[in-house]
């Protein structure tokens, strides 16, 4: 009756949570393939930990260490494309989609052709190739559940009902570090003060798109592909507390939302128990009385032009997403090494879209048309950067 | 295709708000019997408004009147018990029933017993008889969809979900008049005083009720039969803005909340789509930025303590939540007309609920045991402020 859960991205911070879980229910789940990027020392410690059917390390390079430090063990492995792809081809009941960046679109889109539940926390496999992986999902009737906690609220939100009966789907922003700042401060903003972020412990690249409210962006576009709705029924608000993740105002005017402590366990939770609902050891449950108060206010897109770009790049459709993306890794790159101000970010990404916008019309056919575009873009947007 | 609905209480303002959706909705509904108490001009108004298969009063004295004021119309009328039922036994696809206190509970039970579609507004019948309804809900076939606006907003929030996955399940309170108030001050408050309140514009009695707190425990025990929760699972918070209505904390972490405007078609345009959702002219949708700030506060037994009483009457079961009510009705006129103050509100019921644990031991079997409690209770009620 143990449901087998592989994990694309095991040793990052959402791979962490799903085995933290994993572990916690022993009788429900037993450990699959487990995949990394180049840690070995990291994965081989997990998998002596978890246990698992099989390891693989994105890196070929580490193929001899993750051997060594994994003999005795007796359990499978290897390193490079070839062996993270066997990996995703191993038996899994669910499959936790959770390598950063572009890098996770050939694995995440494999899971998917293999027709499994693909708990998705790769946010590049939508916002880059959206269509086609939403078109594949269906084609090989693979499942995708949202991971991530805006779209997990709005899909508990949503429950049994009907996308065509929702009058607006809404994800919320903490805001991030420069919610109150002036646009002045904002432009002569630092990466430290950038990488801020008030209510979510994050990697440096997203801290920084969430106080450019970039990653607001990217999810509008993700939330469009997931739930098959279209840029003008999609908004964000910003709600500091980071408490009421997603809502969904329906047609008659009622409104459902999805909360939760700011953890990623309980989205996480919420994808491992299809449908049921898993106890969490350690975890914070929601105490409106001891928070007291949620606010809420618009998001400012004079202040955040990246909240706009992003939502111009879903209303253009095509491969605007995709460039948007690319674009803007290589600013926020630049913008942490201190070659561009804060407000340089959304120039280079602007300036990228309009460049882009005759050349790439129509949306990435599939994966490697998306990872070519990205390719492309970064290296326009590179060469844009030094001139 | 169009769906007769019937409305049990159809001249009170869950009936008005109800005939407002029917009417904006004339490709999807037809009006079918039409049930008032006593006032005839009004129904006659409102049958020659929107049409009826049957018309009704409650009071057989009207009928004269009533059948004079519809001569013409070819509309077949009635008053008395047998048109009411007879005015019940008309075929329909949905039934609201929204005839208030306890003169609602017999033709409630008859509609639950044609295995109707009942969208439930009538408190008393769950409060007073509400293990019988849940049975012969059961029994017959029946569907109950809860009309408050906190019981709404839970099976909204509830959606597909388990109630074993459930960790508690919270209605929220505006907190009434007194939510600032000291003990002392709220000792010596007057019925004006008490029937102020903050957000809904309602009737005095149950005013009052909000005032008290008791409203909040009446749903509790309506919550505990419509969801099938214990007691110890169900929660009131403070929340003075009346936006969130009522909030599902899962076993791992996450919440769902249904919010809404307060405006009573919000739940009624809910149940009355049995599953779809259908627009509202002239609503108010929510606008979380415009609100600003969504505060909660835990509920003060101590100054409400008829929401302790309710909780303790939910918890012993048996025929004390029916007791608990009849003698809350009681005391509530006293207050009104100011017999007592409004301590004396909860002092009388608890001592009701006293006298009678002993007596009335057992949950009521059918709705005429319950009503000849509720008939009991009163009479020692009265007696017992007259002593």
């Amino acid at each position: 009756m143990s449901l087998t859960v592989s994990i694309l991205g095991a040793t990052g911070s959402i791979g962490r949570s799903t085995t933290d879980l994993l572990a916690q229910h022993p009788e429900r789940f037993r450990v699959g393939a487990l995949v990394g990027g180049r840690d070995a020392e990291a994965i081989a410690k997990l998998a002596r930990e978890i246990g698992a059917d099989f390891v693989a390390l994105a890196d070929a390079a580490q193929g001899p260490l993750l051997k060594d430090l994994l003999s005795g063990t007796g359990i499978p492995n290897g390193a490079g494309e070839t062996a993270v792809l066997e990996a995703v081809a191993r038996d899994a009941d669910i499959v936790m989609a959770a390598v950063s960046g572009a890098a996770g679109l050939r694995p995440t889109h494999a899971a998917l052709r293999l027709g499994r539940t693909v708990a998705l926390a790769n946010k590049e496999s939508l916002v880059c190739a959206g269509d086609a992986f939403m078109r594949d999902a269906k084609r090989y009737g693979a499942s995708l559940l949202p991971v991530d906690s805006e779209h997990n609220a709005l899909a508990q939100a949503l429950g049994d009902g009907k996308v065509a009966d929702v009058a607006s789907m809404t994800i919320t922003a903490s805001g991030g570090p420069f919610r109150t700042w002036s646009a002045e401060r904002i432009a002569a903003a630092s990466p430290e003060q950038a990488a801020a972020h008030p209510t979510w412990s994050m990697g440096m690249k997203i801290n920084i798109d969430s106080a450019s409210l970039m990653n607001k962006g990217l999810e509008l576009i993700e939330a469009h592909h997931l739930f098959g709705i279209e840029a003008d029924r999609l908004d964000v608000i910003v709600h500091p507390q980071s408490i009421v993740h997603g809502l969904i105002n329906w047609r008659d005017g009622a409104v459902t939302a999805g909360l939760a402590m700011p953890d990623m366990r309980v989205p996480i939770a919420h994808c491992l128990g299809l449908g049921e609902r898993l106890t969490i050891a350690r975890g914070r449950p929601v105490n409106l009385a001891a928070v007291g108060s949620l606010t809420f206010e618009a998001a400012d897109e004079a202040r955040f032009p990246c909240l706009r770009i992003a939502r111009a790049a879903l209303r253009d459709g095509g491969a605007a997403p995709t460039v948007m993306n690319a674009a803007n890794e290589i600013a926020v790159a630049a913008f942490i090494r201190g070659a561009i101000g804060f407000y340089g970010i959304s120039d280079l990404v602007e300036r990228a879209c309009t460049h882009f916008a005759g050349i790439h019309g129509q949306a990435p056919a599939d994966v490697d048309e998306a990872l070519a575009i990205d390719a492309e873009v970064r290296a326009w947007s590179t060469q844009a950067l030094a001139a």
